[in-house]
């Protein structure tokens, strides 16, 4: 295991006092480092919260910042932080407009989450909640229910914290927040496995010259597993999945989010994203935001994903928006 | 060979396609891809171009942008860019107070670079370079004309990059640019090997359970090849070495870049951060500016490296200036 770790116990706790460290504009409640909140919650505002397992960085705590979110439980790596620990979070950030939950499809944090809101119901705080379902290889059309929350949740909240920034009300900023949700689809594809720290080896094995579309970020199982493509090959692949499930329409607008999983280099996925714009180009789609980098990775995990939202002119606007986090930040030229 | 791409020979261009499909606020010079420089040159800024070979991003194109540089040839992956590029980029960036030319010091780009200097000459064109020679573990105290140039780069292009914005004349962002670069030191550490696309399997080899302390970025010897430590033990032997050249005394400031090699995921690396920022708090030494991620990459090495800054009060100001590049935001709260 080549990781850069003191005891693997204390791996998610050594990261977060190093990210405390660095970042004031951060800071933790109920004298728990795993409940993670802004520094500077802004009364009258709709707090939004996420949480989910570590090491997806920048997922989900980096997300916690001006424009975006508010605070996030922080749970060990790949697994759900606690109940008690969104409800010490939602008590935080509830600034009397009551409070959006935004976080991926996963059992162990819906379970987690609605029994948060339902402590949070007793203490008189509004919780809604968004879930983040894009991952478009988890489930066929029609059973979007059951498909994982992926790098597209980022569109989820982006558009949710810059609603929320804009001082509109919690259904409005959930309305929004839904609407991004369900015009996202991302599709993934995984060159190598991630080593969980406490674990010690791969969580998965797959040959040297394999690729496995649709593998999630913990490493579930995607649809196939084949010889790896040239990448013009790859992306059209996974952009066929992708142009299936939504039509953009010529002379409609998306933003696109090419992700890292975390071992993949930048330079190559520029060499995805270039043929990304080829495909938008021939559909006369136009890309009016792109975000390329590591927005949601699986540790070591080689590979990347497309995540496409379709926009209309409120969600253009929504991605427009500044946003500043320690980990991510947003300006218009 | 797990990396996304078509041809090998066409990976730095198609790269490069990518970049500008998705980020319009750069472009290139002469019909050349390669000459990469900022579609919005400002009358009368000193230009800043950088250079040399692909396959660090967002090392080194990755800092033309607003507050940093204007422009950057691009040489295949490890190579050095062509003196004539050089001198095209040069030629679009110079807009009448002359051109700042920072890079790292390899033969190659040193060649090129002073040849590009000389055609500019001529056209009347006034240049001034300063080579970055950050690696403290690339040659004794004594011999800092023989260190290679690596992450630390990037507080010399801050620095620079902001004095020019500020409107000053180029011997003063050479002066600028110059205590930058003399102020800084960089140790980093290899725990992986890197593939070159158009070789097709890794540079170096490196045991399972060793790392390689003062690497360069293409795999260049470092100092000591040991088993792969705690990562408290790691950080204060890189330290060591950087404390043991600059005396950043009680009540001084720094600032503090905690670079990924690319294969390292972020956890890691805030680990790292933690005992960095114990052992300044140790020293009464302020951290007042910190980046942590990926500023200067070998493709999919695993590693880190951490460079520091004394700073002064005019660097601190620098480095809290305003930056937008497609690669780099920085926006003081």
């Amino acid at each position: 295991m080549k990781k850069f770790l003191n005891a693997p116990a204390d791996f998610v706790d050594e990261m977060l006092e190093g990210i405390y460290a660095a970042h004031p504009d951060v800071t933790y409640t109920n004298d728990d480092k795993r409940c993670y909140v802004t520094a500077h919650p802004k009364k009258g505002k709709v707090g939004i919260a996420t949480g989910g397992g570590s090491g997806h960085l920048p997922l989900f705590l980096g997300y916690v910042g001006d424009g975006m979110l508010d605070g996030c439980a922080v749970g060990g790596v790949f697994q759900s932080p606690s109940s008690d620990q969104m409800y010490e979070v939602t008590k935080y950030i509830d600034q009397g407009a009551g409070v959006l939950y935004i976080y991926g499809n996963y059992t162990g944090d819906i379970i987690n989450f609605d029994m948060a809101a339902e402590m949070a119901d007793v203490d008189g705080i509004r919780v809604r909640s968004v879930v983040g379902n894009d991952d478009a290889a988890s489930s066929i059309v029609g059973e979007e229910h059951k498909r994982r929350g992926v790098a597209g949740i980022f569109f989820v909240y982006k558009a949710a914290g810059a609603a929320a920034a804009e001082g509109l009300d919690l259904d409005e900023v959930v309305r929004l927040a839904d609407k991004a949700r369900l015009n996202t689809r991302t599709i993934g594809v995984a060159l190598s496995s991630c080593v969980v720290p406490e674990v010690g080896h791969a969580t998965f094995s797959i040959g040297d010259d394999e690729m496995e579309i649709g593998m999630g970020i913990h490493g579930e199982p995607g649809i196939s597993r084949k010889k790896l493509a040239p990448a013009d090959a790859v992306v059209d692949e996974m952009m066929e999945r992708i142009f299936g499930e939504q039509d953009y329409g010529a002379g409609g607008e998306v933003a696109v989010l090419v992700n890292g999983l975390g071992g993949t280099p930048r330079e190559e996925l520029y060499i995805l994203y270039r043929r990304v714009s080829q495909l938008f180009a021939e559909r006369s789609v136009k890309v009016r935001h792109v975000w390329i980098g590591e927005f949601a990775t699986a540790m070591e995990m080689a590979g990347a994903s497309i995540s496409v939202l379709k926009l209309d002119g409120e969600l253009a606007r929504l991605m427009a928006a500044p946003a500043r986090t320690p980990f991510f930040t947003h300006v218009e030229r």
